[in-house]
Order: C-alpha cells, then structure tokens, then sequence
C-alpha cells in the first residue's frame, strides 16, 4: 500500500536510503530447488554499477551483493531471499545545501508535501541508487524463467536514442551493446553518442534517451485480462524507474498514425507453429503475450542535476537559487538499461507464476 | 490476480462479456455519505454510447446503468456499490466466422492460447464493451474527489491526433471540446478530421489516435514511492485500456530530446504559494504530485476489425484469411477519451485515499 | 481493502443488502473449462435456505442463483464469474423500530459508529443474509477443487454441540447428517436437540452452537509459511461468518491441556504412504497440510434477535428498550453448517492454486 | 502471495532462517514523523528474550535489533523501516540428527512434502525465532497508535491457562504480570505453576497454555466488513503464531452454551458516552470494534520437542525414531504473550490506517 513492494506471486520489496547504512530487497515468492549464489546477481549489478566510464557518475561503490536468507546448500528453498549491499562511499557532507532548497526537477518538494519530512542526503529515498535492487531481483526472476521453461529466454536491453540522435534501426546488431558505453546496437551511432555526451558533460549539462528492451523466448499465454494485462504491467514497471516519462509497446506511439492494415500483424504456419509476419504488437495481443518477442520501449528524462543556476524555492517559503553539485550522470538513460532488463524478468517471472496457478493445465 | 480488478482502496472489479446477458462492476472502497445516483453516472456512460456520430459503431446500446447496492436513501453506506447494465443489440448471429478463425491484432490467438476455450461472440471478454464499467466506476471516482477535496477538480480528456494528423497545440480551446463528434479541442483539425475519417470509414479501413487527459485541481503529495508511483499507476490504468500502445506523462517522449536545463521546471512563489514556472513534469515528480495539472496520453492503435481481407490460421491449425464484418469504429480513439478520463479519476481517488491513509495528518 | 472480497488467487467479492434488490458475487480466478451450471451451486444453497424446519427463519427465499458471465456453452472461460440472487421476500415495514434503535449484539451501533450512516433494513449488509453468496462461491471452489486434484474430495459439516449440549464423540456417523434438521452426525443427540431447541424456540430466545467442518481427499503442502498458513487462513475465513466466535485446528484448545506425549501425532508407513497414528494436528503442521483430514470448528453465538426486552440506547443518544421481532433462527448455528464447508472449500481451492503456482513441479 | 507478509497499509515482511546469519523485517506502510529509536524496540523484544528464567530455552541471543532504514533524524520518514538481528547462538551441530528424520508434531515433513527441500538446522523457517520480527514490527504498530489516537492505548496479555490448569479470574491482577515468569494475572496460580512446569521441565516433557491479549483505549469503528472483520484478522493474526490452535474473542467458544439473554451485551449511557453492561462481544460487534476492550484469547499447544523417544519416518522413506534433543521450551506459550500483543498492536494500528483511509471524516 505504501509502494515498496512490486509483484503478485513473485514478490519482492526495497528498503534504504542512498546515503544509509545500507539497502536492501527481500524477494517472497522464489520457487524452490532452483540453484542460487551472489555472483549469479552480482553479475547484473556490475552492469549497473556507477563509475564505470567517464559517462556515469563517479560514485565509488562495489555494489556487493550479499544473500541473507532463502538459500540452502546453494538452493533456494521457497523462503523469502533477502538481499543486502551496504553503502560505502556516502560523502553526506555533500548535501548541506540541498537541505533547505528543493532543486527543481527533483523529488525533493514532493517529498517534503507528501510527508513533512525528507533524508536529504543524495535523494534519500528518491535516489536512483533504489534501482540496484531492483536489478538484484530481476537477478533471480531470470533464474525463475529459466528454472520453469523448457526454452532459452533472453532478455536484453539497449540504447536506442540519446537526446535527439536516434539509432539506425538497420544497423541494429545485439553483439555491439557490450562494445560501446551506451548498451548501443548501432556502433556508428555509439561513436556519434561519444562527442556528443563528452559535450554535455562538459557543459555540467544532461541529455535524456531511450531505451528498448526485449524479451525473446517467452510462451504465449502469459498476462492477465483484464487490468493486469502483460503490457499494463510492463507500463507499470518501467514507468516506476526514475526519469522514465513514456512507455511504448512494439509499435508505440507510432501506432497511432497506421492504418488498421499496416498495423495488424498477420499469421501464417510454420509446420505446426503459428508466426507471425510482422510483430506491430510487440509480442502482446488483448494483453497476453502471442510468442512472439516482448518489445518495450521507454523514455528518460535528462537529469535535473545541472552547473546551471536555476530558480527555486526553500521549505521556509522563500524563492531562491540552485546548483546541483556532486557527482551525477549526463545520461543517466544508460545506467537505466540493466533496470529495464530487470523489471521485464520481473513482471515476466510473475506473469508465468500467475499463469501457472490458474491454466498450468491448459495444453491448447 | 486474475486481473479483473483495479485500485488499491478505491477498487473496483469488472465482469461481463459483450455477448452475455450483462456486463458489471462492484466498486468497494467508496466512502460512507456521499450522495450517489444512477443518472449521475449515465452522464459519463452517455459520453462513451456507441452510435452517438457516423463515426462509431452503430451498435444500439442504451448502457443504462443500475444500482444494485451500496446506496441508502440517495447515500452510498461504505458497503459495495454493485452496478449493471444490460446487454441487448447483441447479433450474435454476425459472429460465425470468427469461431474458428483468430482475427489478426485481435486477442483472439492470445486468449485461445491462455485458456483454451474462448467466448467468440463479440470479443467476449476482451470486448472494450467492458470499458462501459471503467466509465461508470470513474463516475464514482469523481464524486470521491469531489467529495473529499475543498477545492473544484476537473478531469478532462481530449483527441490531440487522429492518424498522423495532430492538433495545433495554440489552437487548444476546451470549449471546443463538445463542439465536434471528436473531442478535439482544435475547431480546425476538427474540421480536418472529418473528411480523413470519412475516407477511412468508407473504405473499410481504420486509424489510430492520441488522447491527453488533463487532471487541475489535485493537491501535491499523491503517489506513493517507488512502486506505485502516480505516473507508474497511471501508465497500468491507460495501458490496460483496450488498443493502447504508448502513455506518457508530461512531456512524454519528447523528454528524451531534452536538456536538463530545458526539462525541469522552475519553482517560484505566488504569495505564499508554490508556483511552476512550466510543466515538463506533467504534475508528478519522484512519483508524487506536484499540485500542477497531471498531464496523461496515449495512442490508441487502429482498431483491427477491417473490410480488407487478411491472412490469418484457425484454431484446426489451418491457414486461412478472414474479412472483419460487423459494426466497429474506424477510430475506436473516440470513444477512448470518456475512459482515459475515469481511469485518470479512478487512480486520483485511490491515491486521495492512501494519502489520507498513510499521511492524513501532514500539513507542511 | 474496504473487506468485501477474500482469497488471492481464487478471489470472490459479495456486494448486496438484506432488503437491497438483489446480492451477488463476482468470482475472480476461475480456472478454464471446468463444466459449470446454475444448478451445481443451486444445490448448496438449497442446503443454506431459509424456512427449511421450524427451526429456521420463516422468512421465504428461493435463493435461485444465475450465472451472468464467464460460462459458455457450460464451461467456466476463466473470466470472472459473476452470481446473483434476486431478494424477495424482504417486509421491509417489519423494521421500522430498529431505524432508530440498535439492538444489543448486533452490529447496529458499530455500523452507525463506522460510517454515520446504515441501511438498517434487516440489518443491511450485516445481515447472515450474504453468507448465501458465500455458499455459492464455495460451490465454484468445490468444483475447481475436483477438476484439479486427482482424487475426490469430501468437505462435509456437523453441528457437534447445540447450546450446552455436545454430540457424543462415539456416535458419529456422517450417514446421519441429512437424517435431521441439524446436520447433526448423533442420531441420539438430534433427537434431544429438538426438544431442547423446541424450548429455546417457544421462549423467543436463542442458543448458540459448535460446528465441526472436516476436509478428506487434500494432499500435503498446502499452505503459505508464514502468515499465510492454512489455518491462519481457516481461521479468518471462519471467524469472518457472521456470530462466529471462536476457531479451532484439530484438538484446539483442548491441546493446551495436553502433554507434548499426548499431542504429537506419530507418523509410520503403509506400504509407501506416510500415515499418522492420530490428527491432534487438525491436518496442518507449520501451517502447512499434512495429508490427513484437515479439521476445523468454530462457535457461533445466539443470535441477539429475541423476544425479552432489552436495554439499549438509540442513535439521538437516549436511552430505551428494544424488543426485536420479525422472523429468526433461534439457533444460527445450523444454517451456519454448509457456509462453513463452503469457507473450507474456498480456502483449499485458493491455497491449491497458490501451491500450483510456486511449487507446481515439487515431487518429493 | 508466498505468505511471509501481513497487513494492507501498515504491512511488514518477515525474513531469515533460525541458523542462518540474521533474521529480519521490513515495515513499509508507516506514516511519517513519528520519534522512533531502536530501544524502544528493544525493549518489547527483551521482553520475548529466550534465556530469561529456567522456563524457556537456555538459547542465548542478545537480539539486538538495529533500524537500517526509514528514520532520519530520529523521526520515521514515510519510507520502508528495515530492521535486522543478528544470529549468534546456533550450535548447528546439535541438529545433525533432525536432517533425515520428521519430527513429530513439528512442520519439518510438511516443508519437505511442500517444498522438497528444507533448511533443517534449528527448523529453519519454520522455527518460533521468526516470531522475534514480530515483536519488533509490533513495537513499531503500537507507536502508530499512540501517534495518531487522542487517548492513551494499552496492550497487555497474560498467560490464562498453564496445562490444565486455569487462573481464578477473580484474582486478576495487571500488577502482578511482571512478578512471576509467566505473565500471569493471578499470583495464587503463578505460584501453582511453577511446580508443575519444573515438573515438566524435569521429566524432558512440555505442556500447553492459553494466552488472553487486552487493547484498551481502542475507538469504536475499526474492522471492515465482511470479510476483513477486526475479529476475523485477529483470529488470522493469532493462528499465524507457531503451535496455536485456537482462537477465541470475548465469551469465544463458552458463547455456543449461552443464551440470547445471556450473551447481549445490554447498552446505556454514562453522560454523552455509550457505555456496555458487559463485554461477552469481545469489543467486536459485527466485526467492528465496539469502543469496549478487545479481547482474544489464543491456545498454544506443547512443543514437540521432547526426551521421549517417537515413532517417526525419515525422508528416505523409512520407519525409524527419534528424540529431539537441543534447548527448547517446556511451554512455548510463555514466550507467546509478547508475540500475541504484538499481533493485536499490528492488527489494530493496520485497522486504524484503514479507517482513516475510507471514514477519516466521519464523526457520528
């Protein structure tokens, strides 16, 4: 009720502060038997962990997974997992003028209307840094899906769109993501990205982006009609992460301006199996997945941590200015692909638990 | 977890198939002493009726809601408030080819899949005839908003693209709004628009749409972090509407272009009041609002029911290609624009009431 | 949140009035194609119905229930199924007294103090009359629970004790049960009880009773550590019907008595089965079904409708004296005996389901 | 879903194994600015503290209980409160015996038959240390209470029932709870006890006993009809505890041999307020609180460990014996009471967030 926790069956719920002792998930709802270690989800937050180029922020933290609970003999046993990384390189001092101002953009006035009260430091609550959880938890919602389905499922994420300069969709190429700082498919726009981002950072400006992320291999048959239907949940779940402002499903936006006849994709057989021609849908029909692939894309604002002054209030009622100091990301669109990747596993694990409960019979 | 049900305090479930003999809605979660009648709901109902323009389906409905429960003497009581409506223009007999045969962009397969069995007869389920619920469940949500807030709220929705044609956002004039069979608040792409539906409508064919709802009159600090986010929910309850690809809050997908000096918006004072100097932000920052309109929209695709024959297969595993007969809208977006509404208001008051839950005393 | 629904994953929300126009319920989390008919659930609520014996209310209901969606062509879709009973024979002048007055032990006054408003009609929505709703659901429940489960499953009721008097352990026989107008499995106990109730009857007072509700045929590992336990959850579920005060699990409160010698049951081997040399446990161990007959019984008080005046107060704040007439049970208890099965049958269904989900592969 | 959480809005998640490295919770669903330090938590669990007479288990633990998030500035902040304690005393040794045998009485075959796996040192998840969470979640309710209620609100139980030996209610005593090791009301039967459960503890037996919990100063309103009753969420609340197998409220099961006339509570005036001549409804009426003291009682039954030699199976499926050697409690229901006051303080401080959600401007 008071929003931490996300999931119906696969369930989990994020605590801590960006500038506490520590943070921390616990994930209720994991199957049993299925084998589990740190290093497995110590993989993925190494994706996100700040620090890594010149294009994230220089936070120092070694995001150190650590297993509490739910594992046995490197088994999880149906108990709850709880996960803890402790926070290490705080520097709360800082913070001491973003005490008293709210720095627009920011979550800062919205927290201090809704609760009259607000941890300051780094954000708090409202700190991107939440997100390390949630890419520990999507750490085991791939062990869930490859744990319970007979196919390979991939789950992959990338940059498709860095302020204004798109991707060239005809260059995409999954084997460049990891070549470049950005997650980006396209490797001539990575090199443009470069010049560009290396200018905004060192305007102390930000650029937002977008990011799409995929999910291959899942059985058709998963969400639920008619309020949590695969893609509300999807919408749900990436418009939940920090800065995101749209989400789009396969076609997106676009699909507005298509004629029913370009937009519906079409059927055939292959052998015994139905495909489709076309995948405008984006793998989510009625809002049940087709078999086809998952296609989610979705929208970063730029970061509102800027050198440039900028126009404010302070919580005693009186108008003012700000800098935001500190270390921040010109884009933090990039760290945000190994969170988009983790929330479709999320909302995928639970929407095949779901599915399980209630049609686990059903052989169509 | 079946998913027929939406909110959290506020929470309403919705049952019913086109074809059946009813469809309905149980809202628990209404607020003792609010003066409550059936016509007050069917002005919303009346909005969304089917055959109201040339430009919707000519089903004939008179979608008279009733009040089952819930209501004493012209109050609601605190207890369920049960509403139906009777089904009566059903033709089932127009629906024998869709039996065997899954229309393509229809949830056909997806259901087909999930369940192994599947009511054909008008969509059954996955019939935006349910949508008739969400407007009548919204109707109730605005007399809770209404009920609890001291100041006025206004919830409004409007078509800002048909196709690929979008208005002039200078034109914007809500009182044009009821002027034309659109709810276009531009006179001119009103005007427009008619003779492009018209060529859509009478070559069989059909086009998609962008709807923006607008919510004034909300107090800052509703949204509950990390997630159920304002937005993140809003996103579930506008993705959830049938045909819906995009949602963005604020400005949306246009944010990604951005820069942070260009996004956030400033915070000066008026009097003793907070004021924003733009509103990127669609009225939500951190999740929560801020106090200024909460700016919601999505596109609608093209309605898949076409004259143009499409290949497809049938549940024997054949291929074969199906023609859509029947009466459908070429632009179901219209008739979108009475539901993004009550949906906006249903996440309202759901979020008016956890806020009085959790933080009912805060006056900062 | 506002309480009318129970169970997660089998969910059903009852909305209606005693002398509104009709009650119901939506049942959410239906599995598909199990073959359902009007008539399957009409059986149960014949066993509930009023005016059946002297012993019951003489107020006359054919309790006929309809099914309005998610059927076809007699097979559940796995949408919501939605049920209703048309009140009719509701008197409602019989009430005019109780408008102002609240009547000692029943939910008058708490009602009035909760939501400053009540439908005071036959006691609104605190009237036993929604527990014919719940029969109805638990009818559904009984039919997921043999569509799923490979080998029968019996869930049967008895009334044990009838105010101070208890059946006689020894003469159980679940032969006896429909041979009187009690449910009760004591041939000799039944035919003491009418006079006694007889007494009670004439006097215009009332009696309270003890009913026994036993579940054969569930397999072991049903049940949600921690909070979730099955006898956490039958415990709820019967302690929410109304006038029920106290819940028991197997030797229940008699186990306090016990020596740890005396009350663990012993477990040996027939052939390959694990079995229990006795079931102090009820059937549960750690929240969790052992394999054996799940036991339950709860206490349910007289019901306060009686013929001696009472001192009360009313709701202008003055002191007075209320005589409640009208037609009533003048033992509850046994109309409570088959919505008692039915809480079992919904518990077990949700839990089966929600095993289904997490641990649909366990064969240890 | 998977049942290790409690409560809608003020709701906590339990995690942690008996021996694994810590145990803990998450409370998220409590309201902001609230003084909360670790010591007053503290000081609840010192009361549960194993080791304190020779009549609960010589287990050592100092159960430091330490706040990692939600409290800035020694106020709660709105945010997710997560608290931790360390495991120290494990021995894991001792339980060499328990990893292929069931313990009778014990939930160690229902987890194996559940999950096929289970983490067997000290019982793992199913072991009463996970109560320890409890006590501290409920130290933190009880400062919601006192946070928003006017007028002071106290929770107290007592142990009623030792065996089979039963208090004189005539001598209750409050004052007398903190002068014996048993939270006994009565200081004649304390004296009684100690005899008999050294005799107990001698012999390497265990006995059962029955808890009574007391809220006072509780509003009348709190409950949600139907099936969220306060009772019914009490009677969940209560048989979520490990070994209790009964739940009672007011008069509970003696109500089933009262008449009408003896169990309705009669109402009059004291001044303005309503007053009740007596309280056999256990402050409940209808499932809402009544303003009268809420009263349940709950029975535990004696552990299952014990020096007497079993009839057992091991999970290879083989007869065998066992005798559960280790440190454990002759009467697991002494440690109960501050388990059964945190339970009601939790239920009542979720109940009153409810209320305030829905009915925060009733004033009847």
């Amino acid at each position: 009720m008071a929003g931490n926790s996300f999931g119906e069956i696969f369930r989990f719920t994020t605590w801590g502060e960006s500038h506490g002792p520590a943070i921390g998930c616990v994930v209720d709802g994991v199957p049993a038997r299925i084998p589990l270690a740190a290093e497995e989800l110590q993989r993925w937050l190494d994706k996100r962990k700040p620090g890594q180029s010149r294009f994230t922020t220089q936070r120092r933290e070694a995001d150190e997974v650590k297993i509490l609970s739910g594992v046995f003999e490197g088994q999880t046993t149906g108990t709850p997992v709880s996960l803890v990384i402790e926070n290490q390189d705080q520097r709360s001092k800082d913070y001491g003028d973003i005490a008293d101002k709210f720095r627009p953009g920011h979550a800062d006035y919205t927290y201090w209307k809704k609760y009259g009260i607000r941890d300051y430091r780094g954000g708090g609550r409202s700190s991107a840094r939440e997100t390390a959880m949630r890419v520990a938890a999507g750490g085991i919602a791939r062990k869930v899906l490859d744990h319970i389905l007979p196919q390979p499922v991939t789950i992959r994420g990338a940059l498709v769109q860095m302020g204004p300069h798109r991707i060239e969709r005809a260059n995409w190429d999954w084997d460049q993501i990891d070549g470049n700082p950005f997650w980006c498919p396209d490797a001539q726009a990575a090199r443009d990205w470069e010049g560009f981002l290396d200018g905004i950072r060192k305007a102390g400006s930000s650029t937002g982006a977008v990011i799409e992320v995929v999910a291959s291999g899942i059985p058709a048959g998963l969400g639920e009609p008619v309020y949590d239907k695969l893609d509300a949940d999807l919408a749900k779940a990436m418009m939940s992460i920090n800065a995101v402002k749209s989400v789009e499903i396969g076609a997106g936006l676009e699909a507005a301006a298509l004629s029913g006849e370009e937009n519906a994709d079409e059927m055939r057989l292959d052998g015994n199996r139905v495909v489709f021609t076309s995948n405008k849908a984006g793998g989510i029909l009625g809002g049940i997945s087709t078999g086809q692939d998952v296609v989610v894309r979705f929208a970063v604002k730029p970061t509102s941590s800027i050198l440039t002054p900028r126009k404010t209030v302070d919580r005693h009622g009186q108008e003012t200015e700000i800098v935001t100091k500190g270390r921040h990301d010109p884009c933090v669109g990039i760290r945000a692909v190994p969170v988009g990747e983790a929330m479709m596993a999320i909302v995928l694990a639970d929407h095949l638990l779901r599915q399980r409960a209630l049609a686990g019979h059903v052989e169509a």
